[in-house]
């Protein structure tokens, strides 16, 4: 048996190390020792690498709202300003650590070039789980926004922009490409909202 | 002493591997076996995988007008239509391998957590070599664009999209992201020169 302060332990210590250091590079012997815990109690609750893995994507799939989406949009009610807050939350994760590390699920999916199954069907759930976040700001902005935009492949855009920046940020160590992204994107919310005014005057 | 031709033939097929199985899982032995050549040979001309890697990223960045520009333009001359039809030749990519591979410069840039800063340096001269490409389609276009739209932005833009919808698609197993993202970025085009019309009439 391994107790459930163990066992949370360990899955945080591999989503601390899967993210700065990549999966691949990764040893179970860097979790137990991250961890503070013992082989036995490892392989006990996770028999494998990987399901100490797909545990870790669990948790940021059950984890979006307490752990990204609530803390970048306290305190801001214009749903608009929600997407550009939590695209905020990015940049300040990417600069406080010189532009090393950007999205844990952003890099899992390009590390792993052909994951089991079960492991790309949970970052393609992060990822859904993430656009459907943006959904619901771009639906209850729904009035500002063209009668004919697409609200869903808007929302995966903002997800396009964010994956993109963040890439082209940790590779140029400067969250410059970011905030040219964020900037554009900012822009073309500007264009939509004057077209729906034109709409509807 | 090696030659051309086998030097030639260790670098493909590191491209080729790197590119479809990652760098961490590539071995010396699997590039061995693929480009059919022995030991001796590599290590004499490549001391290191990492050796590989910096010549691999060096011929991406040499390559990227006859591998990547010229067969993706030809028959194009709109400069505002270039960009999309490059975008169109990662779309073809990305479908002809059932959305497993994509661009293999964003894989390694999110592979490589702390890349030596030689890679480094390598991974983003590529990325600004890709983005000076389409800032040259976009000077091209400039009297189709609004008076003051931010050209090495926009281009850095077109970069963005193209790496967070081959992330999404390649997660996701299908081309619909990568799609939607090119839709909007085309929609976004669209109402820039809307704009850039209405200014000059």
């Amino acid at each position: 048996m391994i107790n459930q302060a163990t066992s949370d332990r360990l899955v945080y210590a591999a989503m601390r190390l899967f993210s700065e250091k990549g999966y691949g590079s990764t040893s179970v012997a860097d979790i137990l020792r991250e961890a503070g815990a013992n082989s036995g109690s490892l392989y006990h609750a996770f028999p494998t690498k990987q399901d100490l893995l797909l545990e870790v994507l669990r948790r940021y799939r059950d984890g979006i709202w307490p752990m990204l989406l609530k803390p970048a949009w306290q305190g801001v009610a214009d749903p608009i300003e929600r997407i550009f807050a939590l695209l905020a939350s990015y940049r300040a994760m990417l600069t406080d650590n010189g532009c090393v590390y950007g999205c844990p699920i952003g890099s899992l999916a390009l590390e792993l070039h052909e994951p089991d199954p079960a492991v790309r069907e949970l970052l393609s759930v992060n990822f859904r789980g993430w656009v459907a976040a943006i959904e619901v700001c771009l639906e209850a902005a729904r009035e500002e926004l063209p009668r004919d935009a697409d609200i869903r492949r808007l929302a995966q855009f903002v997800l396009t922009v964010m994956e993109g920046g963040v890439m082209q940020s940790r590779t140029h160590r400067t969250p410059e490409a970011f905030d040219s992204g964020v900037a554009v994107l900012r822009d073309h919310f500007e264009r939509l909202r004057e077209a729906a005014r034109g709409e509807r005057t």
